[in-house]
């Protein structure tokens, strides 16, 4: 339904502004830096870095930036039009704007006389007159200028003649791209597609300016209504990687860079930089300090996961009959999940995926398959602990390496009243012939394990130290009994390159978290060794 | 843009069978069955309940839910045409559904061309008789039957005249409900906005047919896929809570109620059922033992939270100046992230409903408020734990009296090699000015915990024998660093007559569980005085 011309989308990257709008997203000037050059070698057009005149941190970044050549990416800094009854001079928004010294500059003013009048207490006539001088300003300092009109789909909805005397007044001022923020997030896709074309026709004669969409995600619509736009006629995306962003988040360029790209047939990345779009994602989340979100569109580690054997067998046939594209194309994989309703077919694709030779006997695959299919009945859940998963293949298949063995552990969990838990562990382990005996505290018994493991492991196997624990799970499998039934644990752990799962279950919630912590120690160890291999 | 009279929209729920196909969701039928009568409160038209042909836990909730009296939801099975070469009679997949005893049948049946002879190596006239004779014969056993067309819309784009056909079977076999289905999630607004209308244009004369539409997220537009299909004439939407479900996950109903019901006028739920919608999300992410997404449009914690500065103090002058709707109309609320603002008016209603009188003084009541809402700030959650809720409550007006004090407690948990976790515990509690102290095993440090606390206290309550533990759960709160972060314990207890839930939070595993199991029995034992006042 698109035509076949190549038109070009331009990507706009505001991670470093509006994504910090986020309720638990933050980095520091560095982190920011690390981030824009990444996103200039992914091939993202434009990065915001920041609002100047708001914050010290800004300033920091946009000073580390200018020290740095980027490949092909434009740093753009973001601010406000000029405050009302003052000159764009005096406008000490504007000036560091200018001091930044990037060399584009994004500036947003104000669309709905709504906001005008009863917000700002302002005159109709002086925000205009705010939006045409700042522009004019900025670009007479030698600044590419880009127009933010913030609110626009309300603001047109409300007063449609003078939203659009707002961007008349940008376009005097002499930007050549005009942007429509849906700023409350709260448009529909038919709003923001009859608003956006409306608006293009209306400057139908100036066919050198360029429109941009700038959505949010508050009805679970911010790509949608960004696609839209583009399709009504838009260039540029403006998002953030991951969605990250104020309240619901800003639109997700991870989803809408592989749309534009591939179903839109828009030009604006290379398959290269394509390819490369699952490790950017990562990287965000991993600067964020955020767990990366497993559902996410094209990127995440489920969106390409195939659970029911219907579904599984289908794929093996042809994958299109359940995916919408190749997973490949956007750096990620096709992931077969091993649960209650998987049958074998699951169990030897996973196996491939895993890198284990399950051989060709089909005798001994049929016992590896009910071998598993008997932990899943004790109530391991393989689907989300891929690390234990493979470990237990490779036990079944005689292939697999034990890094340390248990000897023997003891947890003391005491409490006084009035005085918290003080929890602390002793463990003894053998690594080959030789046995280490630590002991260590931890904020709750599990944590004092995890500490006197790593510190046994430590010496033998120093990268122990770049492994971290990420999430930790417990649930009772049988929720019939209580304290005195089973429990399942699953721990999410990373290094600097991985994350990856392990589940351990038991009546005992410590022999539980055992099982999935020791099989953590083992996998992430088994990792460095096929590193070594290669 | 959409007209004033209200149109009815349907609302299906698809979590029960859907939802659980998303990597990390599991129900048991217990779950189910809450999870559906949660569903039935709050105004939900068809909640379907699984697959019954498929898995044992399917067919054991239908057991559960044929008990039920639903005030006005009606419960669908779910299943697939009868298998090719093989009569609807002898069919076992058809005949599961049937003795589901469920009033609605769901089943789904193959559009696309590629599907049927490349992957189910079937004659396209063979698929068609597939679909008409299902329809007829469960419509014969006397059930209400909706056809889903499972990859409608990319069999329309590959092959139109055949995927209407297969539409045709089914509305020639009775069904007056035909599901359009996006499978593959693949689809962009434009592709559904038009498939919808010329399927339902070709339809035309047919005005007792209704179209329903079931939609994925692997493009990040499965809401705004499913509004667009309503939007060009659809009256069923298929969706799930929190929008779980395979790969990226399904429609998020939490997103697709409060904007047909507040931006395009459909008549789907009442303004009550609408302000529970926060609850119900967290109800169920609580069952399934899933963190809610803070940034979750509409029901998230994020979803009307203000960074401070400029938006904040337009919030002040006017919300619409930065919310696209009113939070407390899907019973959220706004936060502003600098001074914390609190539900002081929910707290009062709480504290009603569980019989705490807080009495008159405002100023003591804002003191309460402001004590529960710390406590909710260091990772507490009342939503999941009224028995705790209430103690507090008591506590923070002095009407508490506690039945014991803890004096000290000592676990210890051991392990050799080969032999499994051996747990013990001491306890120490005061009942008046009489000391107990008792010893016990158990399977886990809770259980032993339990057991030893069970013990010292049944000499003087032998009601505590009454109460077992039903259900244990445990959340990280902040995923961000594993073993070091705190923990939530909720605790589910029962006695003969009551179900009740409590709650711990530390950082120490074992310090929160002892709070939510000295919370139970604290609780359970307020309740014998309670009946004993009567």
């Amino acid at each position: 339904m698109e035509n076949k011309t190549a038109a070009k989308a331009i990507l706009y990257d505001t991670t470093l502004r509006d994504g910090m709008q986020g309720e638990n997203i933050f980095f520091s000037p560095e982190d920011k830096l690390k981030i824009a050059m990444r996103l200039d070698e992914s091939g993202i057009h434009y990065i915001e870095g920041g609002w100047p005149g708001s914050n010290p941190g800004a300033q920091a970044f946009f000073e580390l930036a200018r020290e740095v050549e980027f490949k092909q990416a434009r740093i753009t800094a973001f601010g406000s039009t000029r405050r009302q009854g003052r000159t764009c001079e005096e406008d000490a928004n504007l000036k560091a704007l200018i001091d930044s010294g990037a060399p584009a500059v994004t500036i947003f003013g104000k669309t709905w006389d709504l906001h005008v009048e009863s917000i700002m207490s302002n005159t109709l006539e002086e925000n205009l007159a705010m939006i045409r001088e700042s522009v004019a300003f900025l670009l007479d300092q030698g600044r590419e200028v880009i127009y933010d009109a913030e609110h626009f789909y309300d603001g047109y909805k409300a007063n449609k003649d003078y939203a659009l005397a707002t961007l008349e007044a940008a376009v005097e001022g002499g930007t050549g791209c005009l942007v429509l923020c849906d700023t409350n997030g709260g448009c529909l896709p038919c709003d923001i597609d009859t608003i956006t074309r409306e608006t293009i026709a209306h400057f139908g004669e100036r066919d050198d300016l360029i429109f941009g969409i700038h959505t949010h995600n508050d009805c679970a619509m911010a790509v949608a209504n960004a696609v839209n736009a583009v399709h009504a006629g838009a260039t540029m995306v403006q998002g953030t990687i991951n969605g990250y962003g104020e309240r619901c988040g800003n639109a997700d360029l991870t989803a809408i860079i592989p749309i534009l790209s591939q179903k839109m047939n828009r030009d604006c990345i290379s398959p290269e930089n394509l390819a490369k779009l699952q490790n950017l994602s990562r990287f965000v989340s991993e600067t964020a300090n955020v767990p990366p979100v497993s559902s996410r569109p094209f990127v995440g580690q489920s969106a390409f996961a195939h659970k029911g054997g219907v579904h599984v067998s289908a794929i093996m046939k042809n994958p299109k009959a359940y995916e919408h594209m190749a997973p490949e194309l956007v750096g990620n994989q096709r992931r077969v999940l091993v649960s209650e309703q998987s049958g074998k077919s699951n169990i030897i694709y996973k196996a491939k995926e895993l890198g284990v030779d399950l051989g060709d006997d089909e005798a001994r695959k049929a016992m590896i398959v009910s071998n598993i299919k008997e932990l899943e009945n004790d109530g391991f859940e393989f689907d989300a602990a891929e690390g234990s998963l493979k470990l237990i293949m490779e036990k079944l298949t005689e292939q697999y390496k034990s890094r340390f063995d248990l000897e023997s552990f003891r947890v003391v969990v005491e409490k006084d009243k009035e005085r918290p838990c003080y929890s602390h562990a002793m463990i003894k382990i053998r690594v080959g012939d030789k046995a280490e005996i630590t002991s260590a505290e931890g904020d709750g018994p599990v944590s004092a394990l995890d500490n006197a493991l790593r510190k046994a492991l430590s010496a033998m196997y120093p990268s122990v130290n770049d492994m971290q624990l990420v999430d930790f799970k417990v649930r009772v499998i049988d929720g019939s009994d209580g304290t005195d039934s089973k429990v399942r644990v699953l721990i999410e752990s990373r290094d600097t390159e991985n994350v990856f799962s392990t589940v351990g279950v038991s009546e005992d919630i410590i022999e539980a978290s055992w099982q999935a912590l020791a099989d953590s120690f083992q996998y992430k160890l088994s990792l460095d060794t096929d590193n070594a291999d290669q």
